[in-house]
């Protein structure tokens, strides 16, 4: 349901129950779903009567968009469906305003700046709540005006492109490990922020939180200043500061070398794994050809383990908006639907417009019989499945060897695997899409080329990999636990 | 989880949560899983401590299995995996005993008795209950001794085989509308059976509910007899009293003439149905052919709508508990984890044992991917897709042709249904099964016997069937409305 | 809400809830209350219509009473008080029969009498659920047939009387630490009976559960045998045995002799504590005196403390269902409900019947106000304030001695504390029944005297007794711990 | 739990749980607290160690402050208490710091400010939220510079004192039906406000809604203008905009004229009641006499129906914060605990400061033996019980008349009642304090200065009024309904 005029993107989810006059009876699928429901969203009712549907629509919408984005849930009774009503005795109800937007305190704001102005390893984190509040041209000119480097979160990268010359995404365990200043721009420090603690960031590291939600702010971390309000809002009072006493990072600073180096190191040692020309492919080679033919405009959604977490590090986001991966919650079976709603926000907006989906194939299994729903509406989506056999990316060599003694990989497959060399395309096949089978670099080139020149039919990649395909070794044991 | 020697199958659901210490902390997939599982399941509960882990998994396979049998939820929260433990301070809990077994009281099983000799049109209903307690010697005797009349409710199929003479199956509504009084035996008086309530039944129908759990007693309908206790031992009382006093229905009543012509005439309509030679084929002729090749011991696993339902009434149980469909909640999505969880039990105890899964289209899209399931761990289960293109039953040719308009059917899906002519079976073939795609008799005949036949590999037959392929016609408009 | 014919006291909390066409429009008291009531009750619903509210409400009745009885909760929303309904659309509904009753498996009531008949120190544990069952008859028969020795729990307390020759209530720890076997009449092995684990229990001891409820059966300990069913009819199903293969435990047995030196040894103690001429009184000499006159056939109810706990061994029941404690929950504040509810079930049923109510008076602090209530009904109610200021039993006298230094005692009150010397008695004249306010045995047994003859009017008698006034010592440190 | 250097006071409820090792075993009062509470709470936990109690409790502190205030739940299990922990091993966690402020965005002010400059009938209502925001120096300036009406709600009372020139109290129901442009601090729309729909209001009533809550913006009723922001910081950005272009209000408009008449009228309807000379004394009496005496710098606590309602409109508050009554969701029973509140601010942070407690009798009897904890710490509260024999405010002479035909008022009560001539002055006698018993003004005027005068003790005045003392009649039917 969008309110085109705003921007916004309301997230409602509309449930049918059962009939209401056979509750308690043991009615068809007779169910407390509003109930069932509160612990997911920030709305969650069922109307009164046909007659309060529109007002509990219009506070089901208004509750998604305004203040932190979240779901809401509105339940149908099936005798609503049938029910006459009389239209006079509905109240009509205007869609909602777009979200208001609020400020952060001037003297927070000025605080906030000073504490930038005397950061000597400053870092800025752009999350996904920067994304949401479509903060992007103000972050930017944040960035360039003081050359601040920045680092973004898994939905908030294309805010700036990845490939912006102040991205210290290549660097990033060195950048939050070392920074003594760090400004949080709807960021959260959950897991995926290692909750910015020790001995992932430095003891006496300044945060500066810019924040939608109130509660959100000194979450783990007793922070330097706050900043409460619209992050878009927030961004341009910052400016403003900076506008009337200009500043900015000295971009010859050891801190700059710093980072610059290790994104140099690490650049080159996912390079070096890229080109490596062993087979089956390993996941570096795999994304630096994918990376070769991305369009810059397309919609990238992910999920997976390792194939999302490698992927996130070397597939660029350019646009805002523009990657949807499982997320905080890091929830399965996610992707398919992202790829589904961003196709239909491309076609409506933006023809042409391509949706890369890269999947892991033990992700896929989560929801790949969506394949269907895409064909059936012949959406502009590409689906990438890097095909490691489902080895989860804890299962080193000798387990997998060891398992291997208790019958051939074919027949008895390890509890943690799936099924080897499973043929994937033939899921895209069966509802007329193109399928792919490809095991070399040339084979996927050439697949990815011919999937996305011809967009009159979906396609699927099935991409093997080597099983036993690991992530760059990582300098600190601690560094390898969590993987963002 | 079995418990061998108690023929119980406890359902508990293991459920990983995240680290302790990180809990309020934004930890990865942090949420209270123990509140969220309450309203679905009997008993819900973290471990306060490995120690605790033997009592809580004892008590929660003990809440599954006694009383009325459900589901069960366990908490293991991530710090628990690599947590060491003294051996000395875990207590030691033995599995728990069978379920009890209580009786009903003796007055209740005289008047009960009594009640079943003064009917004039009585019906016996065998439910899910009489399944899972292994009912099925103490019923069978029952219905052969006195000459009564009996209906299976869809996972009550089998308790005594589909082809037994006594078996009214085939003159379901006849039978409930018209009988005077009615035997329940594990069976609620739920939409399945129309809440016991007119036009469905006689206003003045005497219920005898026989049941495990005393709250469902009484639900909807007064009933005129009570038989709390366990579905078997109650048979057994109720058989003492037509040992002590001899008794049987007159197997030339009225009301045996009344159901056996019915049953005569429903089922002349359904093989006239099922013989018609037009093409694409019907669900009567489907079903007819898949049930002349059914193994009397396969597993038969069914969801969908018009499939399920038609189909419940066309393929055969012979054994009891060998049927799972979508049950009382009518959940899709259910099917192939059904016959996975078939197929696991068949190899374990009886090799060679099939499991047949009819699935509507539309249901195999709920969880389809797990066909890699079944060839990862190469199940002996068959797949039969019956393929009407995701036609939902309540959709006529009127507005089927109306919705062409806006398109052809290929490129334009209307909103309920799904992908025309979409293959399945490459779905199999994609992780190593046999795959077929059927759209005459010949072929499903042909497919199916090469199924049944190869025990080495897990198929799918992918079945065309007319897309407006409709129920019979029913006697009475609000018979159509629901559909057991 | 009563069902006179059949005995039972459905327990159904009727809840006025927020219109409904004002839901989520921030309306007076507008909260999701049936969801709130679900941890609370075993059925929680608001009728979807007023047609609605008579099956809802035998639904509530119904569930309340049959299998372990609960309470539950019907929703009535406000505008449903002035809304009209057509008489003729409103479905009749009759109330529900009278509870069903099960019985146990003949074998398992076989395998229990003969564990019972080898038993060498046996012991039968009378719960509150064989008080619900209404098995006083059968209990006692069994009890004086095989000449067994028994305990009450709080309110298993007179089933049979606690004068009973073959009550061991004075030797509890006694009993439940070396009995072999111990038969469980409804009663449940939770905190008031410590689990069933040792060291309160023999590590061998064979339990044998008789209970209305399956789940309950095998909690914490795995029984010797479980016997489900409807308490009354198993325990005539053990006479029955019993009356087969007569057989009757030795009353000059080692057992008898061990448990009767014991009790002697208690009483004494008692009677010894009772006696103390010292003022203030302390616990035994004030429930002492109550016990002397107290009536044969009244209602005790009581809560508190030590108040309630040795209450509970001086105070005296001779009739089933006319105790009423805290219960397993030991929520305080149920004391004068559960008195104005005794008194309205006496003055209907047994017009002369009283109502003994003693409160701790830290606990008639929670509901005090009731006493207006009371006085309004004019119920027969005699209330006893047992006054130790609020001293809570854990509070010894060295901390007591401590806090004082604080400041003296009436003006600076300890944390854990009452007001030292309230006049509790004035909240009953405030309302026009009659107060006393008593310091000695004399002033006690005479205020009793007039209360108990005075039935005009409702009393209240506040009974100062010693602040330091501890319990019996132990035989074990661990046996003061818990405190049934 | 106060936050003394942030003026800020988190509500946090510390729940004492049962020990953790005896979860679903039957422990003393186990429940599920933490799941019980989540609907009551903004947050709901309980520590998964001692170690992460201070982040626990930070946390909670922190939410109930930060964005909208609420309570926060923390469940301490019982062995916590006495479990041994490593000082090393808890991670210190600083207070937080006080709650970020936000301000509204500068268009939208702007946008305010011009559409208050264009009302012709212009309105101020001022909420429970400026109390809270501690908006009042900033309000009052905005009142006073601009010259506009206001009117505060019962819990908003004293942000500008009741006596300014500028408050239309007396007048409110013509206020809100009349305002074309009403600007909201802190208000919402809920039933209190009547929703801000029609017939309450004008339908094209413009509506500036100023809140510290997004998803409150919009509620009911779509808002000319959103003001998103703390109340205070927003209240400044106003004042800036017309300290930039100053307006005022016209003084000698009609609107003004309109509201000054109708509060004159009101006022003599007032003091006509207040000085009847009949006896039992009617509310407006009682009122006006404690007025009279009323300190300016006391809390007022009031619970009750007609006695809060009546109550508020003639008792006056001069400070912000000073007013607690039943608010928004009119919960009885927590008057006596917002008094104990009160005076313990007060003893710590203004002796000599007094808290007047004004309570119907009905609400008095939900917690009257709060009583004893007012006397234990001698707080300084003059509790007023107005009693009218628990007559409810919907209950009408003839309907009083026909219930005595069933007995007399000192024996048969009719349910809705309590009973009469109670003497609640006892009920403060009992624990020491001082009572009163009135029932002429003489003798409310004396004992009420005595009262006020003698601080060394707490008092309680028994005030008995008329029965059926009615409300005003008001103008409209349907004005009397709903009576904030």
């Amino acid at each position: 349901m969008a309110n085109a005029n705003m921007n916004c993107w309301p997230l409602i989810v509309i449930g049918g129950s059962s009939e209401r006059s056979q509750e308690t009876m043991g009615a068809f699928q007779e169910f407390p779903q509003v109930e069932a429901c509160r612990l997911y969203s920030k709305f969650s009712a069922r109307p009164s009567s046909i007659e309060a549907i529109p007002s509990i629509i219009e506070k089901a919408v208004r509750s998604s968009i305004y203040g932190r984005p979240g779901a809401c849930y509105v339940d149908i009774p099936a005798d609503f469906v049938n029910l006459q009503v009389n239209v006079n005795s509905v109240r009509y109800v205007e869609c909602c305003m777009p979200p208001p937007v609020s400020m952060a305190e001037s003297s927070a704001v000025y605080m906030a700046a000073s504490v930038i102005r005397n950061a000597k390893q400053p870092l800025l984190i752009i999350g996904k709540g920067a994304a949401y509040a479509r903060a992007e041209e103000s972050i930017r000119k944040l960035v360039e005006q003081c050359k601040l480097p920045f680092l973004p979160t898994p939905m908030g990268k294309g805010v700036i492109p990845d490939n912006h010359p102040n991205c210290v995404g290549a660097a990033r365990s060195r950048a939050l490990q070392f920074a003594d200043v760090i400004v949080l721009f709807g960021a959260r420090l959950n897991w995926i922020l290692h909750f910015g603690l020790p001995p992932r960031y430095q003891p006496d590291v300044k945060f500066i939180q810019v924040d939608i939600c109130a509660e959100e702010l000194g979450n783990n971390v007793r922070p330097a200043v706050t900043l409460l309000g619209d992050i878009n809002a927030v961004t341009k009072q910052l400016l403003e500061q900076f506008d009337k006493t200009p500043w900015q990072y000295p971009p010859e600073s050891k801190w700059w070398k710093i980072l610059r180096e290790k994104m140099k190191s690490n650049e080159a040692l996912s390079k070096e794994l890229a080109f490596k020309k062993s087979l089956p492919m390993n996941y570096y080679t795999v994304f630096y050809h994918i990376q070769e033919q991305l369009p810059r405009d397309c919609f990238v959604v992910s999920e997976g383990a390792n194939t999302m977490d490698i992927g996130r590090t070397v597939l660029q986001n350019y646009l805002p908006r523009h990657r949807l991966d499982a997320g905080t919650f890091g929830t399965m079976g996610v992707g398919l639907g992202f790829a589904i709603a961003s196709a239909l926000v491309a076609k409506d907006r933006n023809p042409g417009q391509q949706v890369i989906c890269v999947e892991g194939d033990s992700a896929f299994g989560f929801s790949g019989m969506e394949v269907e729903t895409i064909c059936r509406y012949n959406l502009p989506i590409i689906l990438l499945v890097v095909n490691n056999n489902g080895i989860y990316q804890g299962f080193d060599t000798g387990t997998w060897k060891e398992m291997l003694k208790f019958g051939d990989a074919t027949t008895v497959a390890p509890p943690m695997c799936l099924l080897p060399h499973s043929h994937y395309e033939h899921v895209m096949i069966a509802f007329g899409g193109k399928g792919y089978f490809v095991q070399t670099p040339e084979e996927l080139q050439k697949s990815l080329r011919q999937s996305l020149a011809d967009t009159t039919k979906p396609s699927l990649i099935n991409i093997m990999i080597e099983p036993q395909a690991m992530r760059k070794a990582q300098d600190f044991h601690w560094l390898t636990r969590s993987n963002m």
